[in-house]
């Protein structure tokens, strides 16, 4: 796509951490011009010197106002402060964040009356590193994006949204707030949350990262990433996460029972379940669970 | 390595699945003579025709006896099973498994007669898939192999042993068997039964494989993996990992507890204790658990 191709030419990034500074990163090398902010000024001036941010902002986020796409990528418990900071520019023709719940962030959008050129994004490219050095080209390829509309975002914006996602190569998909936090609150957070649960047995039972196998360093890989970031995360997600560590636990429990009285049966069933839903990628119904 | 180098020319190989399929793949490259045998016909005959296996055998086990080196590579409970029907062999300087447990494989040899000439093998290069198909040349090299001796081990049948895993490029390391078990209860198994559990908690949400993210994906990968195999392996292990679940039980419901009182400090000194444990590989004591 040619630089006049481009459904837009500036972009105000707040935050230049792993998803803000790879973002910014891609815009960049597409020839937007690329306003910048992360709280910290190292993350900034790395950015600058890396040819990606052309003009840093200070933490007035002032400027920002001229560009005509906002991206602000902080922590989830952060957005609204930002959003209350940088106020509203007749030239924004959307702002999106890109955190790992949406209710919140469509209630601090709304709360700022800019809901009608918000729309709220989700791009699952996260990784157990975080931080601008973190940050690379190309995060986005292939990778699905969740977009969140307001109740009053405006067709524009939200085609606006489409566009960014995919000149950086991600797949944007809609979806409800609600919906979205639900599934992510299994389909992420409780994967982040039993990784941890995981990692601190293992901690507990004298075991060291090194002497697990690949399965093993598989299942606490995420275990690792910011935990200021999770933090936020699961409180603002706290309705969907905690009946789903209930089911975890209830599974636990229920392996655990079948195994003390020696069900084999009952183990191997439940092995054998748990597999089949590793293999049902295609099937719209999730399979059978064994019966105790 | 020369063939004339070696130490040993001919090795019979029950089971050719993954392990034993990749063991015996390696073990002819090197131009040892490879007397194999699967209960799956069709492995067996893939074994012959990919110049793996020179001399297949049937279910009697008849001819093993000519072999120098006797590998099984058979489900955990199934070993006691293929020593009895293998018997004993004047030939034989080696005898060794690949389970994942290793006290019921020492009983199971000491059974037999042959403690003197048995070493239990457990190389860390399992898989989600299982089977011939799943079995390749190098699926050893840098892997760390367990070594565990019975009580009367020769030293000879011991230094054979580090020989058979080094000529394949592994790792060995000597380990008494209930230390052994211990280690891998929670190194291996936890992760195994935990990556299960998290599968079953999504499947009964409904949510779909497709729909995880990197992290998703890598906490479930575990779940797969032969459900027979995995069922041995919990059932014979059983006094091991019955504590190690109630560890991960305690740790989800401490999280749970965190997250339900809204104690931001304690989920996020959780976060930071797990990723404490993630990035201290090189630290011998376990990092401080937060407490509540």
């Amino acid at each position: 796509m040619t630089q006049q191709g481009l459904p837009f030419r500036t972009v105000g990034v707040v935050g230049l951490g792993l998803i803000g500074g790879s973002l910014a990163r891609d815009l960049a090398a597409l020839g937007i011009r690329v306003y910048g902010y992360d709280r910290d000024a190292a993350a900034t001036d790395m950015a600058v010197a890396a040819g990606v941010v052309a003009e840093p902002l200070d933490a007035s986020l002032a400027g920002l106002d001229k560009a005509e796409l906002v991206i602000v990528a902080v922590p989830v418990s952060q957005l609204p402060g930002v959003l209350a900071t940088a106020g509203r520019s007749v030239h924004w023709r959307l702002v999106t964040d890109v955190g790992s719940t949406k209710r919140a962030a469509i209630a601090a959008a709304d709360a700022c009356g800019i809901g009608e050129r918000y729309v709220g994004s989700h791009p699952m490219a996260g990784d157990h590193l975080s931080g601008w050095t973190a940050s690379r080209a190309g995060l986005f390829t292939g990778a699905r994006v969740y977009l969140c509309p307001t109740r009053a975002t405006a067709g524009e914006a939200l085609a606006l949204a489409h566009e960014l996602w995919r000149v950086v190569g991600a797949c944007p998909e809609v979806m409800g707030a609600a919906a979205h936090d639900h599934l992510v609150g299994y389909a992420s957070h409780l994967p982040k949350l039993t990784s941890t649960a995981l990692a601190l047995a293992l901690a507990q039972a004298g075991v060291h990262r090194k002497d697990l196998g690949r399965g093993g360093r598989d299942g606490t890989r995420l275990a690792e990433g910011s935990a200021e970031m999770w933090t936020d995360i699961v409180a603002e997600n706290a309705d969907v996460v905690l009946p789903a560590l209930d089911a975890l636990a209830a599974q636990v429990e229920r392996l655990r029972a079948a195994i003390a009285r020696r069900d084999s049966t009952a183990v191997q069933a439940t092995f054998s379940a748990a597999l089949a839903w590793c293999k049902s990628n295609d099937i719209a119904v999730a399979p059978p669970l064994p019966e105790e």
